[in-house]
């Protein structure tokens, strides 16, 4: 962790300094103090406020001047005026951080932006850190330290436990944490960035992978600002074995435009964020309910790498339903062995032994067969997470207790598994299963979902120690000043190892015909001009020249025609490239994103992009395993891979062109805006890939 | 509804024989006795036991014969045989209707599927109904009848209510049932229909559409096996506007393999489910939860045709989420009109108030802008459905009661709106809030998905009150017995109005060679046989013939390539067609459904159809209105519509000639199997469509 990081001042400060100190403990700068003084913080607490001797029972003080003691950390809670003068006080103190509760700063316009500014100006003086302004603060439900002033309905509520919850917004972070308490989920602490002027959502999860007592982190992001922090963030969080679980938002364009409306984030493009996110193994949750789901089924620290589901279930019908659901995730529920399916015949002739295994009322009517069903399926069917479906059993005190009993003892002999049950019962009982390991869900597919989630986790955790295939090493590549040609482009890509289809830029038409014999025929034309990016559009492509006199003839339609479409544009001739035959037209390309960098983008061409926009994302550089996964990723892959008699293509050579573009973006250094190969064409096996056309875009050298 | 149908004898009987009852009420022959009097059932009770005089305190009968009168419903729970005595027992007395829990029929295999036709015959000889057998049976929550053993601690938690539950499986209808009762859904009836010898989930729709305290039908289903008959139902179900909730599962290969492994059900193809119960209005939920969410907000009974969604809300992130939700769903969030804006922001200078209308914590800060804001929002922006989040307000005694107050006054002024509210709280809050017509939910995904729900049941009610585009009239058409040649194919489709490329069955070379030179080159040369259905894998197409020598030659080679693949078949000649330039293939082809009959399907060719499964389905036969939906429905649909430049195909000619072969699918009669258009040009606009090649499969005439 980043030790600038004050992380005792935030989660456990010995002492604390409460600007605008309330008495009343329903009040903005009171709850702070009512809430600490209920969750047993052990630190002490200085109130400050000039009119008051005593607030809430403790002695006051007029001003930070005045205070006996350096607190370590701060709460401010006045106006935004007077909340630049604390926190400059809280700096010149030495106070360690400072949790600003006040609004009015970037949130509100122009004016508050520069308030913010000075503020954050004030606190770095020192090396004094920030959770605000706007802030609704952090509270930790282990020391007690509470700065914030969420309500006291909703933090009374909490139970203690080891999920970490980093928000960016306040009401939806109160919102999470009271939908965590009544499901259950327990708690270390909530962070909520607010307008983060200072500490990100990234430092608060520096901070969580730091903190002991918290083992999942769940967060709740709007806009992403700091992508390699954020990554960097996630990426020690994943080395500290600490899975992250993400709710972000703002997928549509109507949800963009409320996030814009309401935050002063910029929200990055949703596809780049997905493909990040799923690169630094964060699982990402679509609702609310999901993300806590996944979070309290990952407090029990078992994510198989291999994971598989076994099912024990009382009706048929549920097993339907979590053979469709795992099958759409594609979590695997292998059949049971024929000898452990003989086993279980003879235990109870009326079962269905495949898996699901329905043993049908009898689980019930006869607890004797619980254990050796259930130790049968985890011996000899190797399924790492088991399922048992037992619904209403939880309502019935003399079954229920069996119940727990027995699959305790198969537990015992198991420990390694993930055990979740859908039990329907008091939540007392409810709570003496999940005291004993077992996990419970109201809902099979929502038990399902959480259950493929530890094994996305599992093989995010088990990726990360293995060393990838290397980047290609590439030196750094100067792009030319100005825009560059087709041919510019070849030739710097041709340096990198990327190959393009033959071709030869011809000044003149004696020459192209030249270079369109030595190619042999047909041949493609393209005008060969600085100015004309969209050749085709202009008109600048004649495909399939068949003989000599057309190539003749073609060099002067070209330049007719270019020369129709931008009369200023400066001909440098044509370019005559071999016509491909019986490859498959693939896009590969390049896009800078504002905030994560390049990334790279891989298609088929033609309507699969065009239409259906079936494109991979990925961010650069990567090496050929990636990209290779990638490429297979795609819904139209099957046409690269033989599909329906088509010949299959030379992926190997695709995946070495995908990875070697992902090199030289990062070689070309930022000043690449973006590269397009349209067409690539992948040929038949051990024939390669050849891009057919190249685009790059650069800014101007500074 | 079937006056057949023992409505009163399942729903109320006056009497009820329990042949198998039992003194002990935790035993199945014991339990519905126990229930019907614990849950006030008005009607007689007639317990059968050979061995005693009395059964939980009631006068017991020692045979059916010896009954003291007739009982209008009985409870047949011994083992299967003798469950066949007293079913002809109870028929004789003229009992209307009975329920028969015994397991050991067509569950188990060959010998329990005759036992259980002997069952149903001597039912019906007297005209009795069975329900079952092997089924958990049914309860009326309003009449207290109980002619089911599910558990005690399932029925003692159910509110009686609206909504009637009917499941083909026991366990998942009591675990259905037990998730209603926990979520607060009140329920009028469940019924489970086991092995549906005689009443099948088709039956229990009819006679929930009879039954006034049922509004709205939630159905499981594991299997259907008699299309025709359900869709009967839900259609009766749509007159009577009571929208019907599905989960039909089996979806996966594994799902429809573990649901055949335990009912003796036929699955039929999940698309074709899929797209006949669109057809039918029913909406289909995916999960156990949205199934009990869509049926308790659809007891609102409020059900916009046009929905559209204006949201409220304590938190900006809350708002994007919705956003996202409804923009997933395609559910209308239009902004409010400037004027109202302007006049929210008067009020609360701090808010956003586009839509979703973010108060940020004022809201509950300062009750009194409740009013002028909501009803701003459903006066001005017009909203059919308002959506509050207010989150843990529900938790603070003080703020809940104003809000309540409040949005009741405004619900008084808009009673037409649909009001779904995000609040966390007691149960007795949130009951408190339902009794005042708003709608719960705590996740706001499932509330938007629920919302959504409403508009399609709208949509299907409004839908169905309007008539559709004609169907085409077509007399009846005579399919030739055996196979059918590409030509013969061809002019019974000509006949019935659906064109093809112009093109001539020739002998010979020569003929062949005065067609070519008629129609204008290139052209399509195809092998003339009975016995080749395949022509391209059998090398029997050759495309692009572009002068006389070449199809002369053509004619040779397709006669040598089709002895090669096929040396028996009778070889006609060949076919000449025009070759059709600048068209969009698409694919329609006709599939005969195990249980739904002819089954319509449309696509574009290529990749799309290939890959990408890029197709819909559409029940026979429909008008051009439908076919129109269809065609625009597919994926790649752009591409038919001038997507990216391309031109703008013929979409009515295509309608056209896809209704029509929805019309000649039935007036081929049962005899035909499939039909193949592969490929259909689609033209320019203006330009119609054409079938480039035609299959017929049909079954040999009787």
């Amino acid at each position: 962790m980043d030790a600038m990081l004050p992380m005792n001042a935030l989660l456990n400060p010995g002492s604390v300094a409460v600007v605008g100190a309330s008495d009343d403990p329903t009040r903005i700068g009171g709850r702070p103090i009512e809430a600490m003084r209920r969750l047993g913080f052990g630190g002490r607490i200085f109130p400050v406020n000039p009119h008051r001797n005593e607030v809430q029972g403790l002695p006051a003080y007029a001003s930070i001047a005045a205070l006996p003691k350096t607190p370590h950390a701060a709460i401010v809670a006045v106006p935004a005026l007077q909340a630049l003068d604390a926190v400059k006080a809280l700096a010149e103190r030495g106070v360690r951080a400072a949790i600003v509760f006040s609004a009015g700063f970037a949130e509100t316009g122009a004016p508050g932006s520069a308030l913010q500014a000075s503020l954050a100006t004030a606190a770095s003086r020192s090396g004094m850190r920030l959770l605000g302004p706007n802030a609704l603060g952090c509270v930790n439900f282990h020391s007690g330290f509470v700065g914030s002033f969420l309500s006291t309905d909703v933090t009374a509520n909490v139970r203690p436990g080891n999920v970490g919850i980093a928000s960016q917004s306040g009401a939806y972070g109160g919102h999470l944490l009271a939908a965590a308490a009544d499901a259950g989920v327990g708690i270390s602490s909530i962070f909520m960035t607010g307008n983060e002027a200072d500490l990100t959502l990234a430092d608060v999860v520096h901070l969580m992978v730091e903190d002991p007592d918290t083992t999942v982190i769940a967060l709740y992001a709007e806009g992403i600002q700091d992508g390699p922090g954020l990554l960097a963030a996630l990426q020690a969080a994943r080395r500290a074995r600490k899975p992250v679980v993400m709710l972000k938002v703002g997928r549509s364009a109507l949800g963009s435009a409320a996030a814009l409306s309401h935050t002063a984030s910029i929200v990055g493009d949703d596809a780049v964020c997905d493909a990040v996110l799923a690169e630094a193994g964060v699982v990402r949750a679509s609702t609310t309910e999901a993300l806590l789901d996944i979070v309290r089924l990952a407090t029990r620290g078992i994510f198989p790498e291999r994971n598989t589901l076994g099912m024990v279930t009382v009706s048929g019908g549920a097993g339907v339903i979590v053979s469709d659901a795992a099958q759409a995730l594609r979590l695997p529920m292998p059949e049971l062995p024929a000898h452990a399916q003989h086993k279980l015949l003879e235990l109870l002739p009326i079962c269905s032994p495949r898996n699901p295994v329905d043993t049908t009322g009898q689980f019930i009517n006869d607890p004797s067969i619980i254990e050796p069903f259930v130790d049968t399926m985890l011996d000899e069917g190797g399924y790492r997470t088991l399922l048992g479906f037992f619904t209403y059993a939880g309502t019935a005190p003399n079954v229920w207790r069996g119940l727990l009993e027995r699959m305790a003892r198969v537990r015992a002999r198991h420990p390694d598994r993930l055990y979740v049950l859908i039990l329907r019962g008091s939540r007392a009982t409810l709570d003496a299963f999940e005291e004993q390991g077992f996990t419970v869900f109201e809902d099979l597919n929502r038990a399902v979902a959480a259950i493929a989630a530890m094994g996305h986790i599992g093989r995010s955790f088990a990726a990360d120690a293995q060393p990838g295939a290397p980047i290609p090493a590439l030196a750094p590549i100067a792009l030319p000043s100005g825009p560059l040609t087709e041919a510019q482009a070849k030739q710097l890509l041709a340096a990198a190892g990327i190959a393009s289809v033959p071709e030869r830029a011809c000044a003149d038409a004696e020459s192209a015909v030249r270079a369109a014999r030595e190619f042999g025929f047909p041949v493609v034309l393209k005008i060969l001009s600085p100015d004309i990016l969209h050749k085709s559009e202009a008109g600048g492509v004649l495909l399939g020249v068949s003989d000599e006199s057309a190539v003749h003839s073609g060099f002067g339609t070209l330049f007719q025609r270019a020369r129709n479409a931008a009369p200023r544009a400066r001909l440098d001739g044509v370019l005559v490239a071999r016509q491909i035959m019986g490859g498959v037209e693939c896009i590969m390309g390049i896009q800078r994103d504002p905030v994560f960098g390049p990334i790279a983008m891989f298609g088929l061409g033609g309507v699969f992009v065009e239409i259906l926009n079936d494109v991979v994302l990925h961010r650069c550089p990567f090496g050929v395993d990636v990209a290779e996964r990638m490429i297979r990723s795609i819904r139209g892959a099957p046409l690269l891979l033989g599909a329906r008699g088509r010949p299959v293509t030379d992926i190997a050579a695709l995946a070495r062109m995908l990875s070697k573009l992902s090199a030289f973006a990062i070689a070309a250094g930022p000043r690449l805006q973006s590269l397009d190969l349209n067409p690539v064409f992948a040929m038949p096996e051990g024939e390669g890939a050849l891009a057919a056309d190249a685009a790059i875009v650069a800014d101007e050298a500074p």
